[in-house]
């Protein structure tokens, strides 16, 4: 494989979930850090040479630039065993990242940003007229999520696959969002199942 | 393969790409109509049986339960042309699937469904509050994509991939939620190029 440079933020849950795909896989990993809050990614370098939309995690592969945290994981995990072989539970896994970046992602890492590192008082009104929504849409993610693994140990078949890493990322921080955690014990326990893999690595 | 089931809005672009991309390929895919306007896929049943979350669409293969479009679209995808061969491709392809579900659909699919369906004067000033946000961010990634097709015919490699068919579902209709295709000459050639594939399918 091509050298892997993953260019983040280590602060964001959509960077950390490559780093903790590679660091499971044993893959190494070169990073380049960079400062959102401080404009870092809307250099006229970074818009011409990384990513013309200012966003990341980018993860590059020699020459290539891949955008979007979840593609970044489906590369790093092709032909490894945290994509499932059956056709239905790959779509499926599928399912859960898609879920991910629409329903849980927005919500939930969201409101980590704006309440743990901008700062409520920092808020725009607009912003701040979304709160309620964010809170209450995070929590039904929450709740789907506690549901679907009532009976299950992971949420696509009988191991951990990038689902896990994918929903893991902002779920074990998001009571910098203020969410409760304690009311979802089957993620807690899920939580706890994905800390004691061996080669796992917490966020910095 | 098992028999395929769609459960749909056919007014929801996310169903409609998977009813375009099963066309597409020549699949036979039978489809069940739900008014979510009408609450129809909040009932026990539906809930109880096709999707606890409520949404659509669902794949329906045999007795299981696929949600989330894109995912679907990926099942029904692999192992045929709109999946490319390249692994970097692959990738790649399921980075504007990403994108199109965190940048493009949560702004430029909201506003057709505001706008559109539900009209203006009966949406809440909490919504009311966001259109303007959701009109620059729509934009945007109309901005993303006219930049990206510059060059170009397809997303990703020199064909049509499951890339082009999820961004095509909402862009096609955007004028409704108030865009302005025709600032975008790019993207307008890349609709036309959908258009005039054999086995196109146009939307309900």
């Amino acid at each position: 494989m091509d050298e892997l440079l993953l260019h983040e933020d280590p602060r964001s849950g959509n960077c950390y979930k490559i780093r903790l795909t590679a660091h499971l896989l044993g893959l190494p990993l070169q990073r380049l850090q960079y400062d959102i809050l401080q404009g870092e990614t809307r250099t006229t370098e970074f818009l011409s040479k990384v990513n013309p939309s200012g966003c990341i995690p980018v993860l590059q592969v020699g020459d290539h630039f891949l955008p979007e945290s979840n593609a970044a994981c489906w590369f790093l995990g092709e032909n490894t065993a945290l994509i499932p072989d059956d056709s239905f539970d790959r779509a499926n896994m599928l399912r859960w990242m898609f879920f991910e970046q629409s329903a849980h992602e927005p919500n939930i890492a969201t409101l980590r940003f704006w309440l743990h590192f901008v700062g409520e008082n920092n808020l725009s009104t607009q912003q701040k007229s979304q709160i309620m929504t964010k809170r209450i849409a995070g929590d039904e993610a929450l709740k789907a999520m506690d549901r679907h693994l009532t009976g299950r140990e992971w949420f696509v078949g009988d191991a951990i696959s990038l689902a896990d890493i994918a929903l893991y990322a902002y779920t074990h921080v998001a009571e910098a969002g203020g969410f409760r955690l304690q009311d979802y014990d089957q993620v807690c326990a899920w939580l706890r199942r994905i800390e004691d893999l061996p080669n796992y690595v917490p966020m910095d």
